[in-house]
C-alpha cells in the first residue's frame, strides 16, 4: 500500500489546469446537474428502503439501471446477506396518569427491537442518561418501562458531537434496562428540535440478557412524559409488533471508470443505499449516494480519463448491520485489488464545508494541501476526522489507507435524521449539487495527486 | 472619527477571557435563546410589513414593546417619512397563443409600479438582458409588452453576485422599455429555483420617461412564456391595480445599552423591519432584526457592560426607498453623536459563514484579526466586502467609519427572497440562533478592541 504525496512543486496542489477543470465540474453540477432529479426518483418513486425490504430491492435495481444509463465502464452488483427487520403494522404508545387520563404519544420502534407481544402496560421510570440508569437499583427498575430522557446538547456547535454523546441511550438502553429487570425501554429521540417527529435508529441486544422492546418518543412527547412524571405515577401502554426475519439476500451496487494507468488501483467513494423505513432517506443517505453517482457522471461527462480506477459504491445495510461495508472490504481484498483511498458521504445534502481525513499526519497534511483548490467554493474544513461507517472496514483490509469523509454544514441534519421528516422536500437543490461538485473535484485531485 | 486598533499584544485578538465570554454568548443563544420565538411573533402575529402599511405600524409597536420588555437602557423611535405603495386587489396575467389558448401565469407587480388601468392586452416581445433591450429598435418594441427573461446564473457560487448581475432588468426594465414605446414590462423573477413563486422587489421610474406597469413572472412561467414565443406570437393580458399613495409617517425603532466609558461613541447594528408585502419577510429581513435584537439581549443577559454605546436599530423602508437608513445617518450626525462602527444583517437567517468589511485595508485587517475567535464556531469568511443598505449612509456622515456585513450561507437565500415562500417555516432555529450568537460575539469584540 503506497501513499506518497508529490510535493515536488507546490503548484501541484493548486495549478491553473486544476482550477479550470474544477470550475468545469461546478458548472456541470450547477447548470446541467442530474443530482436533484435522481434524488427525487430515489425518494419519491421508491421511498424508504430498509435492508431486506422490497423497496431496498427496488432501489438496487433502480441504481443499477441508472448507473448503466450513464454509460460507465462497468456496472455490477456484489451479493451480500443482510438482516431483515420489519416494523409491522401496530406501533402505538399511550400515557396514562393516575387519574386515568390518556394521551397518545408519537413513537417509533427502534430498528431491531422485538415487539411487545400484545399490549404491554407498566409504570414509567425516568433516567436522564445511560449512566444514571446503570447506577440505579434493581428495585427502582424491575417490572417497569425505563424512559431514557437525555436531550441532545444544543450548545454543541458540531451537531454530530451532540449525537455521539446521546448515542448510548439508543444503542445500549435496552440491554442496560433489561439487566435491571425492566419490561421495555423508551428513549427520547435523538433529534435537536422540539417537535412531534420520533427518530428511529439501530439498537442492539446481548446474549444472556433478555430482549425487551425499545422505542423512541418524539422530543415533544418526551417533554410531555417527563412533565407528567413530576406530578405522580405514570403508566405507559405500548403496543409494537415489529420483528426480525431470517437474513435476506441483497446487494452493493457498483459503478466504475477504469483507470488508464493503474486499473488495479482503486479509489472507492460512496454512501449507503439503504435507509430507515420512515421518511424517504433523503439526507440519510440518499444525498450521499447521489453525490457520488453525480460526481462520477460529471467526470465522465467532462471526458476525464482517470489514472486510477474510480469506483462508486452504493453500500447496502449501513443502518442496521453494515454488512455492505464489511462484505465489500473482505471481497475486494480477496480479489487482490489495491485500494489507495476511499471517501464517504453520509452527513446529508447540505451546503459543503469541507473534508475530514481518518489517516496519518502525512495524509491529513495532504488533505490540507488541497484546501486552496476549494477556497472560492466556500469549503474551509480540511482536518483530521472521520471517514464513514461503510468505508471503515477497508482499514483492516488495507492498512494505511486514508479514509476521507465529506463534511457538509451539520446544523439541520438532526432535524431530519431517521425521522419521518427526512424527505426530498427538505433537501435543497443547490446545496445537493454543490456537494456533488465538491466530491467530484476532490476525487479528481486524489486521482491526480496520489501516487 | 478615531479608528485605531490596538495590536500591542497579539493575544488581544484571541484571549482566554474573550474565548470564555464568547462561549457564554453561544450557550445563551442556543440553550436559552429568544430569537426563534421572537421571529415567529414577527412573522406570524404580524406578517408582511411593507412601509406605510398598517402591518408596518404594528411591527413598529411590537418592536418597541419587545425591546422594552428586555429592559435595555433606552428604547425610542425616530420618526421618518416613507413611500406608501399598495399592491391592490387585482393582479393577474394570462398568456394567449395565436390559437386562442389561455394560460394563467403567476405574477407579482414590482414595488412602486403603476397599475394597468384596467385590462392591458398586447403582444409580448422577449429580450434576454437589459443590454439586448437597449440595442433593440423602436419598431420591435413599440406598443408591446417587453418580457425580460434573464435567468440568474446558477453557476455563481456567491448567489448575491448572480442577483447583482440580473438586478438591472428589475430596477431599470420599465424605464428602458418605455423609452422604446413599450406598454408594460414583465421580468423573469430574480430567483434561483425553477418554481411557481414570483419574486417582487423595487423598480424605478425616471422623469420625462412615461411610466409603464412592471411585474415579475415566476421562473416556471417565464420558461413557459419563452417556450410559447418559440412557436409564434403570444399576447399577454395583464391586470394590476397597484398604486402609490402620499408618503406616510413611520419610524426606525431603536434600543441601546449605554457605554460605560464612551457613552457618546456609538456602535450601531441592525437590519430592516419593513419587508415586501408577500410572504412574511422571514429571512428578509426578519432574521436580521431578530439577530441584532437577540445579540443585544444576550449581552445584557450576560451582564456585559460595554465601553461604547451599543445600539440596535430596526430600520424602516430598506426595500423601497431606504428612508430609514438615510434619515438615521443625517439625524445622528445632527445630534453630534460619534459613530465608530456599524454592522448590518440583511442576508437571511442561514448558517453563519463570517463577516465582510466595507472599509480601509487597516479596517479589513482588523476584521481578519478577529477570525481566530470564530474558528470553533465554523465562521471562516473575514474579508473586504459590503456592509448593508441601511448602514450605508453612515459613510457620508462619518467618513472613515468601518461598515461590517454579517455573511451567512447564501445558497438558499434566492429561493425565498421577496417571494411568498419567505416564511417563518423556512428559517431554521439553530441557524438563526447561531447568527445571533455570531453577531453578539462580533459586537462584543468590536466594543473591546476598537479604540
Amino acid at each position: 500500500m503506497r501513499f506518497i504525496i508529490l510535493f515536488l512543486f507546490p503548484i501541484l496542489c493548486f495549478s491553473q489546469t486544476d482550477s479550470i477543470f474544477i470550475r468545469k465540474i461546478y458548472d456541470e453540477a450547477l447548470l446541467r446537474g442530474k443530482a436533484y432529479e435522481d434524488l427525487r426518483q430515489l425518494c419519491k418513486d421508491i421511498g424508504p428502503r430498509l435492508s431486506g425490504s422490497s423497496e431496498a430491492q427496488m432501489a438496487v435495481e433502480w441504481s443499477e439501471q441508472k448507473m448503466k444509463s450513464y454509460g460507465f465502464d462497468k456496472v455490477y452488483l456484489q451479493e451480500i446477506n443482510v438482516p431483515h427487520w420489519e416494523r409491522g403494522t401496530k406501533e402505538t404508545a399511550w400515557l396514562r396518569t393516575n387519574r386515568g387520563e390518556l394521551t397518545k404519544l408519537n413513537i417509533l420502534a427502534l430498528g431491531g427491537s422485538i415487539g411487545t407481544d400484545g399490549i404491554l402496560t407498566s409504570e414509567a421510570v425516568e433516567f436522564k442518561s445511560l449512566d444514571q440508569l446503570k447506577e440505579a437499583k434493581r428495585s427502582q427498575v424491575e417490572g417497569k418501562i425505563v424512559f431514557l430522557n437525555q436531550p441532545m446538547d444544543a450548545a454543541q456547535i458540531q451537531t454530530f458531537k451532540a449525537y455521539g454523546l446521546c448515542y448510548g441511550i439508543r444503542g445500549n438502553g435496552a440491554v442496560e434496562a433489561s439487566k435491571l429487570g425492566a419490561k421495555a425501554v423508551v428513549i427520547r429521540s435523538l433529534g435537536l428540535p422540539t417537535d412531534h417527529n420520533p427518530h428511529t435508529g439501530s439498537m442492539h441486544y446481548e446474549e444472556n440478557v433478555e430482549k425487551i422492546p425499545a422505542g423512541a418518543l418524539s422530543t415533544q412527547d418526551a417533554d410531555l412524559l417527563s412533565n407528567a412524571l413530576k406530578n405522580g405515577k405514570i403508566e405507559l401502554i405500548l403496543e409494537m409488533d415489529c420483528r426480525s426475519y431470517p437474513d435476506a439476500v441483497s446487494y452493493n451496487v457498483i459503478a466504475e471508470i477504469t483507470g488508464s494507468k493503474f486499473p488495479n488501483e482503486i479509489i472507492t467513494f460512496g454512501g449507503h443505499l439503504d435507509s430507515w423505513d420512515t421518511g424517504e432517506g433523503a439526507h440519510d443517505d440518499g444525498a450521499g449516494v447521489i453525490h457520488c453517482l453525480e460526481a462520477l457522471r460529471i467526470l465522465k461527462e467532462l471526458k476525464y480519463k482517470p489514472e486510477h480506477t474510480l469506483r462508486v459504491v452504493f453500500f447496502m445495510n449501513e443502518e442496521n448491520g453494515n454488512m455492505g461495508g464489511k462484505s465489500y472490504a473482505t471481497w475486494v481484498k480477496e480479489k487482490g485489488e489495491k485500494h489507495i483511498a476511499a471517501l464517504e458521504s453520509d452527513r446529508g445534502g447540505f451546503s459543503p464545508r469541507g473534508f475530514g481525513c481518518d489517516g496519518t499526519d502525512a495524509q491529513v497534511k495532504f488533505l490540507q494541501s488541497l484546501a486552496p483548490n476549494f477556497t472560492s467554493y466556500d469549503l474551509h474544513v480540511f482536518e483530521k476526522g472521520y471517514g464513514g461507517v461503510d468505508i471503515g472496514p477497508l482499514k483492516e483490509s488495507f492498512p494505511g489507507i486514508p479514509l476521507f469523509g465529506f463534511i457538509p454544514d451539520s446544523q439541520r441534519y438532526f432535524d431530519f435524521h431517521h425521522a419521518p421528516s427526512d424527505v426530498f422536500e427538505n433537501v435543497n437543490k443547490r446545496e445537493l449539487e454543490l456537494g456533488a461538485a465538491a466530491i467530484a473535484s476532490f476525487v479528481y485531485l486524489l486521482d491526480l495527486q496520489i501516487k
